[in-house]
């Protein structure tokens, strides 16, 4: 892979009572768009097909194997060219050959946006960033590393489902004192967090500035993101985080720790708010 | 959780030498589409605002939960009422309340489809039935179930990133002898599919017929799509297939293992190809 597809981050190492500031790789997580050109009537056209949160590399790959998994094109012979961007630029254009027309979907009912794509429906990164509704306390909360310790083993307990099919993923919601409040399961990572947080939202617990959010995989970016517009201040993943996570998580002030197994985890942003 | 977040399977499980017919409990992925109603200038309008993946139960909060993690919604007070279909039905209708308007993206270009969603872009899951280009071949590819134990292990050995950051889904291509042909990841599961057949695609070595698709992480119903578009006969996962995926792969005659490690795996759908 390339050198790109890995970032290195400073984090803090906690495991028992030791505490030791240490160097992690993250997987890099960026979004990349796929733009389609072709000819109709003679006119050129462009038409901007998916924007996916990708890690750099094979985005040439990426493009075309996803222009026809999708189905929008049928054979790779309709394909003139690929251009990607400049490092960075996290674009990809898709040049069909002159007559190829994209099978793209005729009705407007057919571009959704989704809560499992990282950015369905948003103009940018910078866009997402701008509407969050809650400001982040400085320190309102406070964790004493043993009780997130604990917070896995009370999940599992909690995951009757899990534990049957090892299929879903969790979101789950304890407070201060590692006091389980709620949680919700998916086969999507995201939709289990929309859960959780639609179900604050009509119990009006939001802003969930006194919550940890405890996720059962991985921390992507589109995660923290929803986490941050619920107002949530730390978040514990069992899993590893992406460097997009990182970064948001940073940016908005909210403490990330993941790995979180077996009496360890790292904190890869906001080590203020765990007592070790 | 509802029942319906579980569905019992026949399986066929492989341990070693062993053979047994079993059952297993498989996550349930459906559709859920979320719908909005909204008065403007008096009139009512009817928005699809978006299709995910899910596991059926708690629609009502997914719903809520995703217009107010992408920032369509603001306050639950803007909710005048949640209706669920009935039970298969996977609509959730969203009414909002007399002069609220939702901040959906005012630009078409913000609507994307993408590889990360479930059913973004497409219609129904009949539409996506419909465009394969291959039909799987009945039995051209056979595979001993040693040959499948192996693959974990391969597969380790190749993803140095993964190694490195915990952070990375993986899909491969092995031969029937169980030789590595090729590998992507990507911090997304779909996108390192999508990056694998964007490979062979320029290759030319569509349709994969003769090829086995080892995936890091679970089988969704996604996954199961976009490796029968490529004509891939026999799928492999490390973790737990979703319900949907298992459909997909049975109405497809597409094989499909989960759970492989350890020597051992569950196979859901095509048991006619492993020779155990």
């Amino acid at each position: 892979m390339e050198q790109t597809a890995v970032a290195r981050w400073a984090i803090t190492r906690v495991q028992g009572a030791g505490v030791t500031p240490d160097e992690d790789l993250l997987a890099v997580e960026e979004p990349l768009e796929v733009q389609l050109r072709y000819t109709e009537a003679g006119q050129p056209h462009y038409k901007s097909v998916a924007v996916t949160m990708r890690t750099p590399g094979n985005d040439a790959e990426l493009a075309t194997g996803f222009l026809f998994t999708e189905g929008i094109i049928q054979d790779y012979t309709q394909v003139a060219s690929v251009s990607e961007g400049a490092a960075g630029d996290n674009r990809v254009l898709v040049k069909l050959t002159g007559d190829t027309r994209p099978v793209l979907q005729q009705s407007d009912r057919n571009f959704y946006m989704t809560s499992s794509c990282g950015v369905c429906g948003k103009a940018s990164i910078d866009a997402i960033r701008t509407v969050m509704p809650f400001a982040t306390p400085a320190a309102a909360l406070q964790l004493d590393a043993a009780v997130l310790f604990r917070l896995p083993d009370l999940l599992r307990e909690q995951q009757a489902v899990f534990g049957q099919t090892g299929g879903l993923h969790a979101s789950a919601l304890f407070d201060r004192e590692g006091r389980f409040i709620q949680m919700r399961e998916d086969v999507g990572r995201h939709n289990a967090l929309d859960k959780l947080i639609g179900y604050a939202l009509a119990g009006g617990y939001l802003p969930l500035h006194q919550s940890v959010l405890l996720l059962s995989g991985r921390a992507s970016f589109e995660l923290v993101q929803k986490a941050a517009m619920a107002g949530i201040t730390i978040i514990a993943a069992v899993g590893a985080p992406s460097s997009l996570a990182v970064s948001l998580a940073e940016e908005r002030g909210i403490t990330l720790a993941g790995f979180l197994r077996n009496e360890r985890f790292n904190i890869y942003s906001g080590a203020h708010r765990i007592i070790a």
